[in-house]
């Protein structure tokens, strides 16, 4: 199973890390691909650096969310309100947070990719990423993702 | 083939059900996996209930699109303008809408599923959704999807 | 390897674009089906026309984007702005712009399809569209996907 990230958004990010969780917990090899916006799920928020930067990447660094907690609502995000709203609702029923669920997709040993392309785009650095990210070509996505069984765009 | 319907707008919803109906009647087996805003496209308009609900998911219930008809679109909405505007146009060469696809996907007997934990989160309750849904787990969509030959996320 | 493409946006657009490229450079086949705002990238911008077209088409056809660099982002567009900077940070990696991956896509031979009901709805003609493009069924555009070993909605 394959799932390319390309959305930096809490909801499509958790829908990602739900089927990826519960795929790896039905023994489904599952690999995860970020581009993009997915980029700034793999952010170690206590890692930000604007070393070697160019002002528009320091800048887009700043400006981007940092981390999986900071990610907008897709829909109705009003300002954050919306996505307070559903947090909510969330641990009303007593669901995990994307936190937990990316947690859980490290420990489970889902493998996580970024883009490389995207990562020198948006001029993130290896370092500022999870430890787990490996950064790999869309040449290697695809090798990987044709043999797939299942692939989501996301 | 196997469509997760996670985004709530018009325009996706008519590609996904357009996409869905076609294959049905070339004689694929189709079925359709609901989660998160998807769910609003099978609340029934006529059966909303605040029974057993918190206020979040009394005010959510009421905040979010109650059936087809009131998905908005996912680009130049313009507080509907645009929407207006797409479906005038979708007239002009007699194109069915949106709750007519939905009307065909249950009369061709496409396998229509909702995602429990997005039902859970979302407040909504079995008798508010169409009487043709069927609650399901991630698991349980992950084992049927990676048996389809087309997986689609929407 | 198979490409539904959806969304009109600069960012998605670019994604699918360098998949494509990726993929047909490996050797593998790529087909890409564009429908609803996914057709503006498709969009010759020499070539507007109003012949033959209602109002409502006309008026439509100036709203959206005509043509690979009109297109928005998904995320951060900011009246432009933000893909403004997000250019300036893929020139300073050197990398191609969504116009230089759309050629190189027709120049490989990638075959572009265009979604028939999608072109009569938003009342584009042939003509108006690059040259290389084909307008498709829905079902046609199944019987492809369902044979392709990779697919994408994007």
């Amino acid at each position: 199973m394959n799932i390319l990230m390309f959305s930096g958004e809490y909801d499509k990010a958790l829908a990602a890390l739900i089927l990826a969780n519960s795929g790896k917990e039905m023994g489904i090899d599952v690999t995860m691909f970020f581009t993009f916006w997915g980029l700034c799920l793999l952010r170690d928020p206590g890692k930000m650096s604007t070393k070697d930067k160019t002002a528009y990447e320091t800048m887009f660094g700043w400006m981007t969310p940092q981390g999986p907690e900071e990610l907008p609502l897709s829909k109705m995000n009003m300002m954050g309100l919306g996505k307070k709203m559903l947090l909510a609702m969330m641990d009303q029923v007593e669901a995990p947070n994307l936190s937990d669920f990316l947690m859980g997709a490290r420990k489970k040993g889902i493998k996580l990719y970024g883009c490389q392309l995207s990562v020198e785009i948006m001029g993130f650095t290896p370092e500022e990423l999870l430890p787990e990210v490996e950064i790999i070509t869309a040449t290697e996505y695809l090798n990987n993702a044709i043999e797939a069984d299942l692939q989501l765009f996301i």
